[in-house]
């Protein structure tokens, strides 16, 4: 059994990671050999994708901004999954929100401009709005928050999407996944602190079992509506009661990392287990978990201080570390939310220890 | 930080794939490229070795019988973890032997022979006995039960080593870790069911609490005699409330897989942290687990008779599959210690279609 997978950054260096204990290869293709195309059984480049695609069982990605040519190809074969629909509604905001909106799931009310000035004009006039770019983006980037008192600043005048600004409590997120056979399972959702577009941290389960019930409902809504064949992150605004989806990923997600530790099954091996016709499982939380993202740092000399026995440390191998660039992750469980929040506050001193805003 | 790794099969193959996510490599040392040369980040040849021991930060050792120049070398360079010690007292039984009756620690009475003929009558004169080759063996191999009735056939005229044998209820091993600051921790016993000297599957935690605080004390004081560092596999046999030691392995060991389920920290990564000057910690077993070895078989077309919410797979992705060769093993995990037995049993009838004694 071979699967493929198109993309060499971190969440492929997991799934490979984590699915090496069973009898099957990997195969990885990008532009460039990245953490997954060190440890692949094989790397491609982009040129030899149809060998590539031709000696996989399946094919997945690891991220949905990948190379097209290869997507396509993987999907004219039968291989793809997730199959590329779900990739096609995530390269342009507007079909995500659209297709959303249609199969009437919670999202904020939205308009799109062709350039910066007619959105930041969209944004004022919601009172308070978010402008994103339309095409690409993600972990911020191509972000701007708007209200009545910002002054007016050009930036590329490239298509966006304008959100009405939701006064949201906290955000949330949920990891759920579905095989051929429709059968659905799905993680505890995590509570999630973002902060410049970034997730910092986040803490499984999330306290509130409405908002529990009302994310798991809407993930297997939306999953089923795709048709959808593997992992999914789907982020949430939760505001009392009630969530509206932020968007969602067709594929492992930052927020998951948490069930590396601390869970019977992690979110990479429902993915791997999932896209390959083997049997997926209802996740079993042994204790509340978390993670705290090591972003725009190494950890030289501060292992010692970040392990004990309910933490652990997950690097991701790349070549350099870039302010922003995620490095790795720390997974903290314990016998309750609030210790994990207590710890990760603990933890965010000795990583960040120039204070976060320096590294994001 | 670099670990070298000497010996290049499926105890150092998990130890990597373990510990692949914190900021290490991994670079192996063997004759030949098994398993754990594959994933390695370098693989050296034996001839290479002084390359290999000065590049690592520490060596250790993935099995007991691997080359005397380079463990010599790596102790030489003061980066041998476990120390030659514990490996030369393994080289020779008679040592073993002495060295735990030396420490007051329980062993069966024992002689040495230097032909099998000797050997036999020193076993007659036992009532029962067993004979073990002086040097070398393992799961089994030279290894004959001898009683008042068993006929004499000749067998290598080679040292032995002669117990008497103990008509034990069963056999239990503990997995323990020390480090340079002489932390101790351990895991909880398990149960094993061995055949034809080669462990088929064990139990974890065994159920006789007397027989616990027995294996735990005397693995404290064995540890500390050595002054050992890294994690130790100790054999027993369980007799009513007593235990006698069959065996120490300086090592990871076969009975400590199930620690890769179920359990908040596996004996690999103990191990690993414990070689590299990293914080042990104490393992929490969140649910009783075992496993099941599989051997001499593939397990083609059969992954989704086997994985279910509560069991795993673990494949070592050997060359090809031999009789009595380990080729994998399954973890599993439950609420109670007989619902494990059982689905145990259910996986033996899987496994070994034609019956166990056709593959081992």
């Amino acid at each position: 059994m071979i699967l493929g997978i198109i993309g060499s950054g971190q969440l492929g260096y997991m799934m490979i990671n984590t699915m090496r204990k069973y009898p099957m290869e990997f195969y990885v293709i990008d532009e460039n050999k990245g953490p997954a195309g060190y440890i692949a059984d094989k790397f491609f480049y982009l040129n030899d994708y149809k060998t590539f695609v031709n000696s996989c069982d399946y094919v997945t990605f690891e991220f949905e901004q990948v190379d097209e040519t290869v997507l396509k190809y993987a999907g004219e074969k039968n291989k793809l999954r997730p199959d590329i629909k779900s990739v096609n509604l995530k390269k342009d905001r507007l079909l995500e929100k659209d297709f959303l909106r249609n199969n009437n799931l919670p999202v904020a009310e939205y308009e799109i401009a062709d350039n910066y000035k007619k959105a930041f004009d969209i944004a004022q006039s919601f009172g308070k709005g978010v402008i994103k770019s339309r095409h690409g983006g993600y972990d911020g980037k191509n972000q701007y928050f708007i209200d009545k008192n910002t002054k007016y600043i050009g930036h590329d005048n490239i298509p966006y999407v304008i959100e009405k600004f939701i006064d949201y409590d906290y955000e949330a997120s949920i990891i759920a996944v579905r095989n051929e056979n429709k059968d659905f399972e799905f993680f505890d959702p995590s509570f999630n602190y973002n902060k410049n577009g970034i997730l910092i941290y986040n803490i499984a389960p999330v306290k509130n079992n409405n908002i529990s019930s009302k994310m798991i409902n809407i993930a297997k809504t939306l999953m089923n509506k795709l048709n959808y064949i593997g992992v999914m992150g789907i982020e949430f605004y939760a505001v009392n009661d009630n969530v509206i989806i932020n968007e969602y990923s067709p594929r492992v997600h930052n927020t998951g990392h948490h069930t590396l530790s601390g869970s019977s099954i992690s979110q990479f091996e429902e993915h791997v287990r999932s896209v390959m016709n083997l049997k997926i499982v209802k996740p079993v939380l042994f204790k509340p978990s978390g993670i705290l993202n090591i972003i725009g740092t190494d950890i030289n000399g501060k292992i010692n201080k970040i392990i004990d026995n309910k933490t652990d440390i997950y690097w991701y191998h790349k070549s350099e570390v870039r302010r922003k660039r995620k490095m790795g992750h720390i997974n903290i469980y314990d016998d309750c939310y609030d210790n994990i929040q207590k710890k990760i506050n603990e933890l965010i001193n000795i990583v960040y220890e120039n204070g976060l805003d320096n590294y994001i």
